[in-house]
């Protein structure tokens, strides 16, 4: 496609995916400023080929990508490059997607929307299936670290509207799940995951 | 088993694994001191079941383990407790294994070895395939972060005959890979990978 897409939503604890042509763009908003998307990309072709942070960051150099850099795969091609980002550039790459296990971990006796459902449903409405739930970039995530090591659940540092543009190298599936955490302050202190949106741009 | 087994050799640039019962305990010697050891669990009942570094950093809030504390598999459970370390504690939960792919962007032009190889080979002569290569435990690769998130390759801190316990809270098969990296200074200034050792210990 050329231009801008009219723009869709990926609702509020729930997962979308989208088909993203070699050189066209998705661009991800954070409509409300402090939602937390999970952003996941396959390779078209063969999706056993995937976005792989151990990868990115022993090709980065660091642990969160800036504008500009390359973001590969388990087979160290590059897949999207992060070419804008409006937000202060604070994004997660340590954190598995949040799953069942996880939420009975934190007391939920019963079933919890999660990030790692969201991106098999979103993906499932494409007719495909992800051979697994890969560690998932997750934007605007906030996750301090200091110099020993320690992490925390930070909130984020984004602000209404603030977006990045992803572009694609190959052929590639990209989907997102609006994080359903609602007992950690990961999606602001108010606890309450909202939706997001997003775009497709051409070449 | 009771009691320690024999001293086995984990050969320099090579991979090899384990079955270890449930109570049973793996003691991973750093013989010569500077060598990384890319190290992987998988539950014994269901190799799709694993330890995951992003998973665990979820659980610990920090990224490398210390003394005391439970290693998770991708299903949140416990898989290995890592109960003693006699070295200064600098692990890597960060950087995925070494590949073909890896050494190739390296300037490599002829095959390397490489750890992720060296997880199957190890793997089969148990024969058994692991479904993938986890982001593995890397005992004793030094990966300063900095507080803007930026990586460094550092050396080792460990001394000649530094020593992990790692114990099992389930069946499992643990692999290990004397890392053969020899182009970063992963394994010490030299880079001249060598073996290192392990024994198991009873309950």
């Amino acid at each position: 496609m050329t231009g801008e897409s009219e723009t869709f939503t990926v609702p509020a604890r729930r997962g979308r995916a989208t088909r993203l042509g070699a050189g066209e763009a998705i661009k991800i908003i954070n409509t409300h400023g402090t939602q937390v998307v999970d952003t996941w990309a396959f390779s078209a072709e063969d999706l056993t080929e995937f976005m792989s942070n151990e990868h990115m960051r022993a090709t980065l150099g660091k642990l969160w990508p800036a504008p500009g850099d390359a973001l590969v795969t388990n087979r160290r091609r590059p897949i999207l490059t992060l070419e804008e980002d409006s937000s202060p550039g604070r994004h997660d790459t340590l954190i598995a997607a949040c799953d069942d296990y996880r939420y009975g971990l934190l007391g939920c006796t019963e079933y919890h929307d999660n990030c790692t459902d969201n991106l098999f449903a979103g993906m499932r409405q494409l007719g495909l299936t992800p051979p697994e739930c890969p560690s998932p970039l997750n934007l605007w995530m906030n996750i301090p670290v200091d110099a020993a090591g320690a992490t925390s659940w930070g909130e984020p540092l984004s602000k209404p509207g603030d977006y990045v543009v992803l572009r694609a190298h190959m052929d590639c599936v990209v989907a997102m799940s609006a994080c359903p955490q609602d007992i950690l302050p990961i999606n602001g202190a108010a606890c309450t995951p909202v939706e997001a949106h997003y775009r497709i741009l051409g070449r």
